[in-house]
């Protein structure tokens, strides 16, 4: 019997013993970065998910990216040169989108509580409003009218199934997300009435999954619904967003998603799709799956602890920078990340210890009692994995300690590195 | 058989059927601050609490304000004036402090990973430190040499016991946190060679406890623990800080924490240690018991939704700015914080209904089926009991929405308002 393991990672080479991000080594990045904490992106492992996605999905979908996981502008930047689209949850996050030259009718803004003024810059840019309920439609037909701009719209549909054996549920029974299915036929006649343009529906069912079985049934019901729906919308269906919900392997044991077995199902689906919504362009939205293991936290260790038989490395980083991490954000129960010394992932002796935080608080654990090789004060600590929802989404004010700094790391393609 | 409710809160007023915070209805504070959300802080019960606990525990205990559990600079700078000291965790906290004109010897400094800038502040600044290990105290007097600077120093003690019933442990089997007691004479005879000036020992067992027989059991340990460590000090104590861990009551079926027994056990427990220790001043340090019950988290109402049965409170606000409440910041189980439509608090007809905040994700939850006044779009929701570990320990960034703001409300005393 062995302990369940951390599946393998492998888009950051090592060598020299040292973990290289964007051909760089850690402890030089750590020097270029003039900081720790940081987290670092790799440019071409963005490059490579997104190159694997489009091996595997039929050439007809298209990819969108949901900026909510890594919003980091640069990242961004980089990521709309990739994929075919951009999603947004917020006013915020579609300035940072607009900022990237995709089109307006690229992107999509969801969310269930858009407040007005979002409403009036989403419709003044032209870019796709996901209407979650009837009265947001109202909202946004009266803004419409106010700025003299035909809103865009699609119909965000909270379906009557839910992804099974998802991190996170989305839909399915009561929700806040969506218009409930039963509904839509009703509003999608209201909506024909206002002087809005439809674009289509946007089913998403649940997030975080690792089983293509569950997400194959899922694409399967989320079909029929669209086709179930679409004899009762306004006019034919421009595009139908399936959600996402791929995952990506965190914990020991956790194996990674067949993606060839999700694009297998979608091919099979996809000609009775195109069929039936002539025109229809089928969006797959991606985050996390995107970006997140192309990105690494690294901390540095303060100091080597030991307390009644217990390893502890005391770094300057911790959950106040990455709270998924540390287990505080939606885990139930508290597993590690893969977690690796950056600049000696081997080493020559190995240990068992804790990784934590300066934080004043035993919430503060960033690998707990995790093998690793032995490491003192400088070492860098570097948790895998941590390209989405990271930064973003950990309270960095938490006890006032400096911001983490972020970096997209590695070269920009398609141009000479050096005229000489 | 009912089912356990939220403790009855008293600390606002309810006027016309309306939360006063500080003295003003809550719309119109709403109105005052210019947007929703917000924190609401309440100078005048932040005082009576200070005046609740001088009434409680004997005079001779000094009372530190932990700022880590709300570190708004005008929340600290009220405290200043009526605590006899301040804990900070970090070099940032730290600058917050000073700024409040606080003698530096009434200022220590906690946290298990310092770096060198932050002790040489703190140094510089002749704040107490919280020692935390014997390698963070070699460090500390190196920083004083180079400073010429005598460093004040405490012994942060890991004890070999824990706070029973804590929502939180801090002490008791290995920890990051503090010197094990088995290992605090050998650093205290190291420390006696250094040039190091001792002031004495902070045992801090655990947080959030609402047992006054638990807190009791704790006090007595830390005293004979200080007992027995005192001996081997260079010099006499000058502080014994025993830490806090008073709790307050957030969940339904919580119960106040019987301050008076507190007290009580304290004022048997003092004769003996003041005959032991003479010149030692112990010190509570409180955080969370302070300021969590003088705050609010105010968000308006955008949408109310109905899906498959239930209705959901589609609010401007949500776990970005108040993690604590959505359930995602140490708690394991989910529970409600006590929740009113605070400009309708009791209503006239009432239901069932969930508050949920703008992103697009399940765990953005303020109050999952909760019993409230009937509301809709423009109706403040209060999240009450969220005075500490709110703003700060919220991921703010979190898909880009706009960030809270803060307020202290309510009259200075000591000052008429007008002269006319």
């Amino acid at each position: 019997m062995t302990r369940p393991q951390h599946a393998p990672l492998v888009q950051f080479p090592v060598v020299d013993d040292s973990l290289q991000i964007g051909g760089v080594p850690l402890a030089r990045l750590a020097a270029r970065v003039g900081q720790t904490p940081f987290y670092a992106y790799d440019r071409g492992a963005l490059s490579a998910r997104v190159a694997e996605l489009r091996r595997h999905l039929p050439p007809a979908i298209a990819l969108h990216y949901a900026m909510k996981a890594n919003p980091m502008p640069a990242v961004v930047q980089h990521m709309a040169g990739l994929v075919d689209g951009i999603d947004v949850a917020s006013g915020g996050e579609l300035r940072v989108a607009l900022d990237t030259g995709v089109a307006p009718c690229d992107i999509s803004f969801a969310g269930p509580g858009k407040g007005d003024a979002e409403l009036a810059s989403a419709v003044a840019a032209g870019v796709v409003l996901n209407l979650e309920s009837a009265a947001e439609m109202e909202r946004v037909a009266a803004i419409g009218a106010r700025l003299g701009v035909r809103p865009q719209v699609a119909v965000r549909v909270n379906p009557d199934f839910e992804l099974k054996s998802s991190g996170m549920k989305m839909g399915g029974g009561p929700k806040q997300f969506g218009v409930d299915a039963e509904l839509v036929p009703a509003l999608l006649a209201r909506l024909g009435a206002l002087p809005l343009a439809f674009h289509g529906f946007h089913i998403f069912s649940g997030s975080q999954n690792l089983k293509a079985a569950a997400l194959r049934e899922a694409h399967e019901k989320t079909f029929a619904l669209a086709l179930a729906l679409a004899p009762h919308a306004p006019a034919p269906l421009r595009t139908l967003n399936i959600g996402g919900g791929f995952g990506i392997p965190y914990f020991p044991g956790e194996e990674r998603l067949d993606l060839a077995a999700v694009g297998a199902g979608l091919a099979e689906m996809l000609p009775a799709v195109h069929a039936a919504l002539p025109g229809a362009r089928v969006v797959v939205e991606l985050g996390r799956y995107l970006v997140g293991e192309a990105g690494v936290y690294v901390s540095r260790v303060i100091e080597r602890k030991e307390s009644r038989g217990r390893v502890y490395l005391v770094t300057d980083g911790g959950l106040h920078h990455h709270l998924s991490a540390s287990g505080n954000f939606g885990q139930v129960i508290r597993k590690n990340y893969p977690v690796v010394i950056g600049n000696r992932v081997r080493g020559g002796e190995r240990e068992t210890a804790s990784v934590v935080g300066p934080l004043c608080t035993p919430l503060d654990l960033l690998g707990d009692q995790m093998e690793l090789a032995l490491a003192g004060p400088g070492d860098l600590v570097a948790v895998l994995q941590s390209g989405a929802y990271g930064l973003s989404a950990s309270p960095g004010g938490f006890l006032g300690h400096p911001a983490a700094a972020e970096v997209l790391v590695g070269p920009r393609a398609g141009r000479s590195g050096a005229a000489s």
